[in-house]
């Protein structure tokens, strides 16, 4: 079981807000104001409770976090910005706190508006049971087409004082504008100065959740937070410093495992391919071949088939608007390389068995300067589709 | 059954390039060498024929085209480009013309050399049997991944006569770059002046082979050719006279009619949907717009499950890099509003019965300006995963 940290109490409530039978509110508690980083969906239809957000998170700071499941409140015009506002309100009157200090995610179905009945009991039990949940109840509770909860810690000692480092996720991708909306809420009973802990979490989610895809779908609430509240009682920690550097290294962890996470978890997804591109001239250009590369549905079903048609990475290569030169690309899948100077080795029984695992790496060298980047995606197969074709219905 | 236009013949073959029992190879012969128009792939890796043909496309003029199934001759090097140059001087062996004026098209699997004993019988045969083969035997000997063979003919009067224009494509989906790519071959015995062809030409690719998609990825061998040989003996049109612009429209329709059964025999389809964004700033905005929608996966699969999802259409759009205001946006699945200024009009029933046709017509007005543009596009099945996962093992 992983351990609250310090100052922070979770609860979770049953609204049947669209499902029956499980938990749909969470509720993250800090006794103390926490310093608050966050990042939100760069879809410009954004759900209602992501717009009040934004705007509350150019103050840096955050008392509590309230989260529901089963419906978005997205695509509800100004009566969604009220209902929003509202859960806020209804929840700092509550807990006694500011309202502007309140923190709402929605995700669900697009389009409805919230059953704010059921929501205010919701919003009622969970200020009763404060402190009664933990961080895998709360992880639950936010679960959409998630097959499993997503959570993750990490110790690191500060100053003689043990700080704890907790993450909590949501998504089977990036993908869903309607379910699988990526949640993320990191916590942090370690003291961190506001401008280094928004520095180092832009970084953080720059090189995790800003470089998966399962479907190269956005939703309209994509948010990931990061709420340190010092409960550890430790100097604030600063850009530079050696213990910065160790929470610096267990953020950018914790964001990459709760991205990988996500991946395992895509939509019908059976293996988890790392796409790393070598040798680009610039990060940008490696950045837009893997990317390419991993949203490419023929690709995705060749790694489902298990089949190294290397004919279709050099086909979604010459589509990327990169710089190529077809006869400098080598391509390795795990340590097998397919194809060599633009040419096919004939190693491709070897390929296949590296195809067979669950978790695949494709290196692309373009061979045409220094520059790396990677992208984590996963295979697509008939249950993506079964899951996407069937689910409002 | 379709007339071969005054002055071609056409004659197939059954190779064994990689099918059994089939024929695939086709010879397209102008007894007068022909005008020529083309476009091919704009994907950097593009097939050793293609490269071959594009230095020929620029004398504006064609004997003969060759063209096999199963081997695609793409990624194969200077082999591939000796082989290309082989085959094209076979044929102007075997029929006695000028090398440089024979083109020469390969589609199928890419990366593999081609079997060029194979393909040296096929040429000699397609030579002995000169005018043995009809237009729809043509389209059956280079299909690869289709279901039906495509052709389409339209006849027109110019000065009393009557001058016949037919249309031959192959590939279910620009798309495959292994085996469905997109081949159309245009073939007419009026006499156009070239340039007028070219501008033609190029205007009815643009409404109708660059305005489809099955699942954006893009092939190395997509290649569109018209020839016209003039057999029919009327005076050379020319761009602006209104029989040069029954010519035109003519061709339009056959580039359209051809383009649409492309996307119906998308790759594990069930429907045709156009996508049909008005109001918009300017065309490009429009056009980006529904080539999003088109391409997006969520899209897609709620045609699929015949579900009247207009949240995902709503979140496409907010990543489709375009102007957008969200209260404006109407969206109707054909001539019903499920959308009105941004929010659901409750008429999910009647959206669900157009949604059960074959053929839909979704409409996105963004009610931001005056211009629009349409595309073409087929939902995506378990069957699309199945094909693209099986194929070359």
């Amino acid at each position: 079981m992983i351990k609250t940290p310090k100052g922070f109490s979770i609860a979770v409530a049953e609204a049947g807000i669209k499902y029956a039978g499980r938990t749909d509110m969470a509720l993250i508690y800090s006794e103390n104001i926490a310093d608050l980083a966050a990042t939100y969906t760069s879809n410009k239809v954004k759900a209602a409770p992501v717009i009040m957000n934004m705007v509350r998170t150019r103050k840096g700071k955050a008392h509590a976090v309230l989260i529901n499941s089963g419906n978005a409140n997205a695509c509800t015009a100004e009566q969604g910005m009220q209902d929003a506002r509202q859960m806020a309100s209804q929840l700092a009157d509550a807990l006694k706190i500011n309202d502007e200090s309140v923190f709402v995610c929605s995700t669900g179905v697009i389009g409805v508006k919230m059953p704010m009945g059921r929501i205010k009991k919701g919003i009622i039990s969970l200020a009763d049971n404060i402190g009664k949940a933990g961080v895998e109840d709360a992880a639950k509770a936010i679960m959409t087409t998630d097959t499993f909860p997503k959570t993750i810690s990490r110790s690191i000692n500060v100053e003689g004082t043990k700080g704890t480092i907790v993450g909590i996720a949501k998504g089977a991708g990036m993908i869903e504008p309607n379910m699988a909306t990526m949640l993320c809420f990191i916590l942090t009973d370690l003291a961190i100065e506001n401008k280094s802990l928004k520095a180092a979490f832009s970084e953080a989610v720059e090189m995790s959740f800003n470089r998966i895809t399962v479907d190269g779908d956005q939703s309209t609430s994509d948010t990931a937070m990061v709420l340190a509240n010092g409960a550890a009682n430790n100097e604030p920690l600063m850009w530079g410093s050696p213990d910065f550097d160790k929470f610096k290294a267990a953020l950018t962890e914790i964001t990459y495992e709760l991205s990988h996470m996500i991946v395992k978890d895509g939509e019908g997804a059976t293996k988890v391919i790392e796409v790393r591109v070598t040798g680009a001239r610039s990060e940008k250009h490696a950045l837009k071949a893997a990317r390419a590369i991993a949203n490419s549905l023929l690709f995705k079903t060749a790694m489902y088939g298990e089949d190294p048609n290397w004919g279709r990475i050099l086909a979604v290569l010459g589509r990327a608007d990169i710089p190529l030169s077809e006869e400098k690309v080598s391509i390795k899948f795990g340590n097998v390389m397919i194809v060599q100077d633009g040419l096919d080795t004939g190693k491709r029984k070897a390929a296949e068995k590296v195809l067979s695992n669950d978790e695949v790496v494709v290196t692309v060298d373009l061979a045409s300067g220094l520059a790396e980047a990677k992208i984590l995606t996963c295979d697509i197969t008939e249950n993506y589709i079964k899951i996407n074709a069937e689910y409002t219905t």
